[in-house]
């Protein structure tokens, strides 16, 4: 057994009390041995985390990561036309080649900034299962669905591809990899393929995700087609469970609210994309309240646009408060329980807590800033005041994936580089 | 005459488009005096900008700077409660050498973070001149009057320092300080004391800054005293002026709206202190269509929590687009705009453009970085992506404040010592 030790610092436990002790990893296992001080000297590798907090690894429960390559293409704009007119047609010229390369660089990016596990509905699942290797993060991804718009064959081949890429995959990458069914949302699946294929899925173990009332558009189709919210419309197909995690829930009525709960489906707030894209405010204290289980999300890098999970940390502190007219609502203890443990429940990984057996997925951030000055509260600071790039390392399964703001599993400068360039010539594409 | 360039890079213009220059600077003068090709071989010093994009140095328009010592002291409360049960408590503690502290810490972390020029509303303001002075920033600084809770004598001797202080400091540190006259807000000052000092300000030529509708409780109080809504009733008192710029503007109706633009009254837009504090949802796209000026702030560090103006850009644009309920609101351009040269015509520097003839006030952001690539869109990067971390020069009438990171007119260090300590000393004579 190779052990890594994290020594040093001080180490955010999972009941939020904070405590000066040493993190020591079974690097081969990938788990967390003990908690402890002193340990650095029984470890084969340490980490300095001196001046810093040893935090979970960030858990980024939505996303398309390869969306990267459009950061900045088109902005402002409302999620109906800004779909529409400018990342479908960027997104039909889309090439595996192009999504290895931004996947790539929402690696590099998640890993600077403290994430350590993701989820990723997109498509070319090959070409992101094998940047998700390469860079060492643990991810949840799928093949997303959508047939509006589609022939019955092409309709039927492309639910089936969702179910034999997340049968694929399952496992990959000595387990970091786990999979999902991701229909796109109940409105843009026919309910004809929902009927066939759901129990399909079920049957081969695999959990759904899918984006659930993301803006008001996504109600009245489901209202004409079966006369019930969204959320009824999914339970009713068996979409809900525990082990489904659905993105954004912008605009729940308190009856869904309670249906999540009740079949304790998570909910994946998005809150910068849903400002960036005015779709709305959602419930969050209300979901709190009621028990459902809540994940924060970056949603893709076109309408956010980074994938700094201490963005959402904050923005889903601060939108929480709005949308409850309550400065109280969802607090910055909440909020750090969203990024972590929140996120790991959500994808049904064994993390998002920094205790012995939980899996070794941390990041150390580095509290000798101005910004972090003076230290009244360390969990307000994480929420409330720290950035990704206050991170000065990150480890995902035992392994060192930054090291002093070095990222070690891609070759950074490439990864930016090959992006920049994909992204150029996949706009020229689009707009041809 | 000493000049400096700052060479290789690309620079923002003042419309916006983007292009590979160099800025040469007279360092004497603190003006820019020419933007072109090739000036490095002519200047006596050289910052280099290469890979990256050289911006105006951004302005914050409102704020409370040695707050930074209570970041994290008191969150997720509403405002009423947070400053009665928290904040004014611990600032009924505060002694010269706290804002001293403070200040100095606000100093360096906007520096850091591409800042420039700030307003600062505070208490033993010859603290925060010498503070400014030192840091070699630009600002706006004043003494805050309360005169609600105070009997007469103190209330009018409040007010009087409010006047003395910016008589004093106004044109100190070679010019880069001015002053304004800071009544807290329109319901904390009595309407007397409005009537007997506003004159005699106007008389001295000295400028307006105060709070304006942060919340709904701001608003029944001058109903009750005067019948009208706020905005009216500061301008009846003479408070509104082409000089005068008001913090917040929350709960503004059209009238109002209309008559701060009539009257040329810039607000300064505070969105995550107002979503932090549940204050609400400023109409800034509104603003902005009815031709009032708009500026951004971050507000005190208590409510925040950091000083990172970029921060506030992406926030305003955001919020901006959920109160429009239109994600075309608020762009990013119009974002930009707020946090340069709405920010100097706000506060009366000729700054917040990259012109010759313009004071010398810029900072070089690092594009090359994972989270700002690809670069289809560099204005969006600025909104949207770009943090303070990016930032990789700044510089204050011809000065250089930070080179490569390295902020070179304050020991940081030392600052971030001296601000933790008495951030404890503070909190525990509070609590005490």
């Amino acid at each position: 057994m190779s052990t890594l030790a994290v020594a040093g610092g001080r180490v955010l436990l999972p009941n939020h009390s904070i405590e000066q002790a040493d993190v020591l990893v079974d690097a081969d296992a990938g788990e967390i041995l003990d908690v402890a001080p002193d340990l650095a000297p029984e470890a084969d590798e340490t980490l300095d985390a001196s001046g810093g907090l040893v935090i979970p690894g960030l858990v980024n429960a939505h996303g398309h990561a390869a969306m990267t390559l459009l950061r900045g293409y088109a902005d402002d704009k409302p999620l109906e036309a800004w779909l529409q007119e400018d990342i479908w047609p960027a997104e039909a010229e889309l090439t595996p080649e192009d999504v290895a390369a931004g996947t790539r660089l929402a690696a590099v990016e998640m890993i600077r900034s403290g994430t350590t596990a993701f989820a990723d509905m997109y498509f070319h699942v090959g070409e992101v299962v094998e940047a998700v290797r390469e860079a060492g993060l643990r991810a949840r991804v799928g093949h997303g669905v959508v047939t509006v718009g589609k022939d019955e064959e092409a309709a039927r081949a492309d639910f089936a591809e969702s179910l034999s890429v997340a049968e694929e995959y399952d496992g990959a990458a000595d387990g970091r990899i786990r999979t999902a069914v991701m229909p796109h949302a109940p409105h843009t699946v026919g309910t004809g393929y929902f009927e066939e294929f759901v129990p399909a899925a079920r049957e081969a173990g695999l959990p759904f995700h899918f984006h659930l009332n993301e803006t008001e558009a996504y109600l009245d189709p489901v209202a004409e087609e079966a006369g019930v919210r969204p959320t009824e419309y999914a339970d009713d197909l068996g979409l809900l469970a525990e082990d489904t995690w659905v993105a954004h829930g912008v605009h729940l009525d308190s009856g869904e609210v309670d249906r999540l709960a009740e079949s304790d489906t998570a909910v994946v707030h998005c809150p910068a994309s849903n400002m960036k894209l005015a779709s709305g405010m959602a419930p969050v204290q209300a979901m709190l309240d009621a028990g459902v289980p809540v994940a924060l999300g970056t949603d893709g890098a076109a309408s956010n646009n980074d994938l700094d999970l201490f963005g959402e940390l904050r923005d889903a502190a601060m939108l929480g408060k709005l949308a409850a007219d309550d400065a109280e609502a969802v607090d910055a203890d909440a909020a750090v329980r969203m990024a972590t443990e929140g996120g790991a429940e959500a994808l049904g990984f064994d993390g998002g807590r920094i205790e012995a057996g939980a899996k070794a997925d941390l990041a150390v951030v580095d509290l000798e800033a101005a910004h972090l000055t003076p230290q009244h509260d360390l969990v307000s600071h994480l929420t409330y005041a720290v950035r990704g790039s206050d991170v000065r390392h990150t480890v995902c399964d035992g392994a060192v994936l930054m090291r002093d703001r070095e990222v070690l599993t891609l070759d950074e400068e490439a990864v930016r580089e090959r992006a920049e360039e994909a992204a150029s010539e996949l706009v020229a594409r689009a707009e041809d």
